[in-house]
């Protein structure tokens, strides 16, 4: 497939009748629209002058005060002075990219990893070198050795990109030992850490996971993000790091864009400020929870012996993994004239491996859909593997990846 | 000086009893605040699910629609697929330089130019080469002679970069023949031109000027803006590309921040349907009239002999030229002690040239600020002028440069 039959495909599968679990939308219309309106028609009257205007190219005081508010729940003890608020977390990791990584230098990256990162780092001409997880994520010993392995190789290591909590699209999380074991290897070895953070508030269980950025502030740049805990059509994200780097990123910010937009950042502040925005998380939390519920029952109930997938204790994704001689891109039209889409596994990898894989997103049909679609997605399977006993397995894909294909997230 | 400097002085400015003619910001208080208000609460209220997530890379397809009646005017005819909304136009330009620039490509650009997109050059390591303006804006001999030379030494060009009607910092307009005649050099050099044109909507006198895109929709990728005919607080711009440049901006801004604000743009989508933008336009003109005219007279009024500057028909700024020996880096710091500020003209030139130059802005300040701006500016230029008498010129900083000074447009 093409970037233009892949988009051609996203473009039918977001026809009403097709049950979308491929992108990764939030769903905004759990959040309460009048009082938001009000807060927005309240900032124009109030401080349009302001929220009209060009502002800092680092973002608004009192937004970077707030924003060290919302990470103090995951140990973050971060001063404003050291946040660059961004247009959403993908920017400030396209900076910190920018700043740090060379054509030909490595980025190591979990395996999967976030197909919007990767995209990113193609774009900066990175090699990306995939670290591979268990269900407990990032596997410690196996970075540990491709650290090694590339540092005897000569190679130019730029960092490790991570999302250790409610991983996309894994759905896996480290646990806090894990996570200490992550940190001591990067520092043992001198390697910069971006922890990639947009779903450590949509845990749902108990408490936050505590951040990587907690234990090391010198070592790791930390991203995130209101896109999920708010609204992502406003594109506010930031990012905490290291006083020179801070100064790097702000500089960088302002040759790409002049400043983030001040509307979108004093409408978060407003919202933060007026709205119950802690209780509107937990809305968020609970609506997921049930979401991931029907997910994973309708999983248990229709898949086919042999089909494993992982359990998410928070965020939008579950990574389903098919049996052997699977090819899930090959799949993919098949399941969107069934009227189901996912996106398949191969999106996630820069090396072409995962087509056994997919990810399903929870996060924006309901509980009813959501069981829906894992029917018809167990029906394309099912009809795959009677297809097989008859023919065979069908031709592979096999290292094809997925180029210039657009950012299924927004599919 | 060096940046922080620079940001340290520009924080004084931005004090109350500073007069600042540094900054590019428009005066947003023109805009109808209440109706604005009621806009964007209706905006939430009836769509907030689209308007609050996420959206396509290339933008909103009636806000894409809007855009191209906006450049009507202009003489564009463009179509809505052609056109890639960006977060701002500084944003449009950073992907059309990632896109054709390699490191030592050369960019031309006009001699003063815009310091943004000098940043933006600089970050990707283009080198600028200056061509020479006259009253009526680039020249084409100049322009046809520096092409020819650039291409003996074997030199990789990359684009030519102007900005056409009422020019930063210039403060010059090309007139229709003279458009012409640089077209005609690039098209038979083959060279592609970036059109940057932010303050086309906002000549003073008549119709707008017929922008360079209309008569060469090949050869021409053009900038647009709502930044100064709305607000900038949005950061709403776009770029309307050739067809095969298009699908790479898009591509590439989906790398950058997944996406535009759906926000932004859907609420400069309903104020241009339901308010009367045109209208709007005028009042912004009849504005900056006035206060181009309240500084014409100020400096007539006060400069010394010997002082020259340049009569905009549009936009923002007046290009004042000091008599021989002065350096306005120099008399920075003595200004903003005065209580007024500028733009020395160093920072507009990739190769620290402009010594003597400065650039006003009039679009902020009420009249009778800029007036008393104006007045002060006089004062330290005097004062200058009978220290020289006394103890001849002081030390020029030369071919010092801005580096990584902040962009002084949100000065």
């Amino acid at each position: 497939m093409t970037a233009s039959e892949i988009r051609a495909l996203f473009s039918v599968a977001s026809r009403p009748e097709v049950v979308s679990l491929a992108g990764g939308s939030p769903y905004v219309s759990a959040l309460p629209m009048d009082a938001v309106a009000e807060t927005l028609a309240d900032l124009v009257a109030r401080r349009g002058a302001v929220a009209l205007q060009y502002a800092t190219a680092q973002g608004d005081e009192l937004l970077r005060e707030q924003v060290c508010e919302v990470m103090a729940p995951e140990g973050i003890d971060g001063h404003p002075d050291d946040v660059v608020m961004t247009t959403g977390s993908q920017q400030a990791l396209d900076l910190v990219t920018r700043i740090f990584v060379d054509p030909g230098d490595v980025v190591l990256a979990e395996a999967p990893s976030y197909v919007g990162a990767l995209q990113v780092f193609r774009s900066y001409q990175a090699d990306v070198v995939h670290v591979p997880m268990d269900d407990k994520g990032l596997e410690p010993v196996a970075l540990e050795e491709a650290i090694q392995h590339l540092r005897a190789q000569g190679r130019q290591l730029a960092f490790l990109y991570t999302i250790p909590s409610f991983h996309n699209p894994a759905g896996t999380s480290q646990p806090e030992s894990r996570r200490e074991e992550v940190l001591e290897v990067c520092r043992r070895h001198d390697v910069l850490v971006i922890e990639d953070d947009p779903y450590g508030l949509l845990g749902f269980d108990g408490d936050p996971y505590r951040a990587l950025r907690a234990d090391d502030p010198e070592g790791v740049i930390y991203l995130g993000s209101f896109s999920k805990t708010f609204a992502p059509g406003l594109r506010v994200g930031w990012a905490l790091a290291p006083h020179a780097v801070r100064e790097k990123l702000v500089l960088a910010s302002e040759a790409t864009q002049l400043c983030p937009s001040s509307f979108s950042q004093l409408a978060v502040s407003s919202y933060l400020s007026t709205q119950d925005w802690r209780g509107q998380v937990d809305v968020y939390r609970d609506l997921y929870r049930q979401r991931r519920d029907a997910t994973l029952e309708a999983l248990t109930a229709t898949m086919p012996e042999g089909t494993t997938w992982t359990h998410p204790l928070g965020g939008f994704y579950v990574w389903v993994t098919l049996p052997e001689g699977f090819d899930t891109r090959v799949m993919l039209p098949r399941a969107v004239t069934a009227r189901v889409a996912f996106v398949p596994g191969s999106a996630f990898f820069a090396d072409g491996s995962g087509a056994r894989s997919m990810r399903l997103s929870y996060c924006l049909p309901e509980p009813a859909r959501i069981r829906e679609g894992v029917r018809r997605l167990a029906g394309v399977i099912e009809e795959e593997l009677s297809m097989r006993e008859l023919f065979g397995p069908a031709p592979s894909h096999g290292a094809a990846h997925d180029g210039d294909a657009p950012a299924p997230d927004l599919a």
